[in-house]
């Protein structure tokens, strides 16, 4: 018997009725032109807290109510969690929203705005901790002292049935899916999805994507069980969990086609492409998708296919997004660094750059360093920041400048 | 007789149809909070080409289409348009479905990237002019001499009537909806809208929102009359039109209640909200509206009301968007530079630098500079970019320097 059926996922879905955001799925002409395929990005991310995560802690924390009910009990009690993420801030919200006392564990590193926007939903925040390991063991701890429900990010059967409802959904709007990417942190998501889409329509294909740097179901996947796996830290932090869900592996294992792997700046170029063309802040683990569908589209076999894109969630630092900008640029050739050795004597400098400039290089930024320059003393460094074309942009000035005589690197 | 009636209005959404999408206009928590009513963001920013232009566009080239058969024609004949922005696009884009030939005249310094865009959807692109008007009148002259029809970007009838449809979709969406906020460029946008919304809900306001470095609409109201005004570059670049429509003009006036201007501070802001709290990347035009909401709430009497703000664009070059961030971030004083004076032996440096991390600054940048200091050549300069908190936070760190002897500002 699976931990959860179309039955339970679609009973979760009239339990959390219209208090979850049905998102909606477009057609994306700009990246079906990218991948050469139909892409259809679901915008979870627009949920109120910023993710699908909203979906399953709903299911869950109105079971809990159903349940005291029938025990006769006016409230179901407080409910307590492990998480400085996506899932703190979709349980604060929807324990306001139904009254329930929220109580979350978070390692004492987690960013201040991350336990502000919690606290704002009216959640009790609990720094305890250097690992998140050390967290969830002291929310077991309070679970049991305080007598609180423990509420698990994704190894349960009615977080997965919540997260499920999102296939649901998909399936609705888009009856002729033939493929949807879905990352993968503890498999939560995933399972809901398969398990919806498939009973739905047999024959779409459900594609799991995780970072290189937490490759866990990948692993188990081909270990045959739930390995744990060191994990390195990635722009897709959603997704850095070291063990996927023991009911979460079962289902993929049954249903998930394949899962394919990342990198770092896959990741990057995906966020910048999703700004970019699609106007959308979509955090690393929700950008995965879309580097699948870049970097595996042709492995993948999607050419021609319908393929939903699973951008489930939006909140990334903002002041990380200049920086994946610039990163993503670079990776494009769009942005270049040259540091050019030239000589300390006046008019030298403005040459090289009326070189550029001739180029149609964009200068951004010059650095001009007298102390930590060239072994020869008669030379100054100076490091340009510029805006390209492309790569191939990039090596024409590179050639001109070597034309001219100047040494760079 | 108005320029457009909702049964005109009416006819362009038969017209258009599902070529268009009809973009979700969901509640939005996070800005509710901030502005103290129920906020709705009309996200037409989602269109293909990234704004609603292509409403107006692909009803005029449908009118086009339907009097060409109807004079005994196969096909319209080619278009020609002056545009740099988002006109360019929707209208490229559907002559491209509709398989009618455009051209597009772009002033000569019109960025690469638009350029490259509009000829992507098969568009003719001639840069041509200093500036605007130059554009302008070259695209009438090609009309003339090509025997191409001109269109225009707002002033026109079967343009303002397909903007209109967003009125529609609005009132369909949430018809009890009390106010729009609209940003105001030529006026096709916020007449369109506005002749729906009254005819289908007259007590709802329209509320038009301009940059103050563009205050053509509201300039025009107070004079009773079109009124050239001179415009000075802003982040709000869609508004940047010298001359409202004079039909735009005459139905403003009737339907119009207020217009209000926003700074440039304001507009970054609500940009950096957008990204920050929605997951959305608008342009400057298309976050004018959060920006009035935020900044004008109260003198508009919004507390408590359901309010939709036109998210009409979202076409904001990339390498601006980081930008946008640290001015806004600036302006919240969540992001703040000093130059710190300090002695110019070893020590000191770290001295300052171990003062700011102790009162919680997160340092992203030093700059220390020996060439251009302070007169007294014992001391150097050094220029620390640091993330803070907010303004009172910046005031104990200045508080912290001061005690501790160092000079800065």
């Amino acid at each position: 018997m699976p931990p959860i059926t179309l039955e339970s996922i679609r009973a979760a879905r009239d339990r959390i009725g219209d208090a979850i955001y049905h998102s909606p799925c477009p057609y994306s002409l700009s990246l079906s032109r990218l991948c050469g395929c139909s892409i259809y990005c679901k915008l979870d991310h627009l949920q109120m807290t910023g993710s699908f995560k909203e979906r399953g802690a709903r299911n869950k924390l109105l079971l809990l109510t159903a349940a005291a009910h029938a025990a006769g009990q006016k409230e179901p009690g407080g409910v307590v969690a492990a998480s400085a993420g996506n899932h703190a801030l979709g349980l604060a919200y929807h324990g306001q929203l139904l009254g329930i006392p929220v109580a979350v564990v978070m390692p004492r590193w987690a960013p201040l705005v991350k336990v502000s926007n919690c606290r704002s939903f009216g959640a009790e925040i609990i720094l305890h901790g250097e690992t998140f390991d050390d967290a969830r063991q002291h929310a077991l701890e309070l679970a049991s002292r305080r007598k609180l429900s423990f509420i698990p990010a994704f190894d349960d059967p009615d977080i997965m049935a919540g997260q499920g409802t999102l296939g649901l959904e998909i399936l609705e709007d888009l009856p002729d899916v033939d493929a949807i990417i879905c990352p993968v942190g503890g498999g939560g998501l995933i399972s809901g999805i398969a398990t919806a889409a498939k009973a739905l329509r047999p024959g779409v294909r459900i594609i799991g994507v995780e970072a290189e740097y937490a490759p866990t179901m990948h692993a188990s996947l081909a270990a045959g069980k739930v390995r744990r796996v060191p994990t390195r830290p990635t722009l897709a932090d959603g997704l850095a969990v070291a063990e996927v869900g023991q009911l979460c592996f079962e289902v993929a294992r049954q249903l998930v086609e394949q899962v394919v792997l990342v990198s770092e700046v896959d990741i990057a170029k995906a966020i910048l492409r999703l700004l970019e063309l699609e106007k959308m802040v979509i955090e690393g683990a929700g950008a995965t998708g879309l580097a699948a569908a870049l970097t595996h589209g042709q492995r993948l076999q999607l050419a021609g296919k319908k393929v939903v894109l699973v951008l489930c969630g939006g909140n990334i630092d903002v002041t990380m997004i200049s920086r994946i900008i610039e990163r993503g640029m670079a990776a494009d050739g769009r942005l270049a660094r040259l540091t050019i050795d030239i000589p300390d004597r006046p008019g030298y400098l403005a040459r090289a750059l009326s070189l550029l400039a001739e180029h149609g290089a964009n200068v951004k930024q010059v650095e001009h360093d007298r102390h930590f320059g060239p072994a020869d003393v008669a030379l100054v460094s100076v490091s340009v920041l510029m805006e390209t074309r492309d790569a191939a942009h990039i090596q024409e000035i590179r050639a001109a400048l070597q034309e001219a005589g100047m040494t760079f690197d």
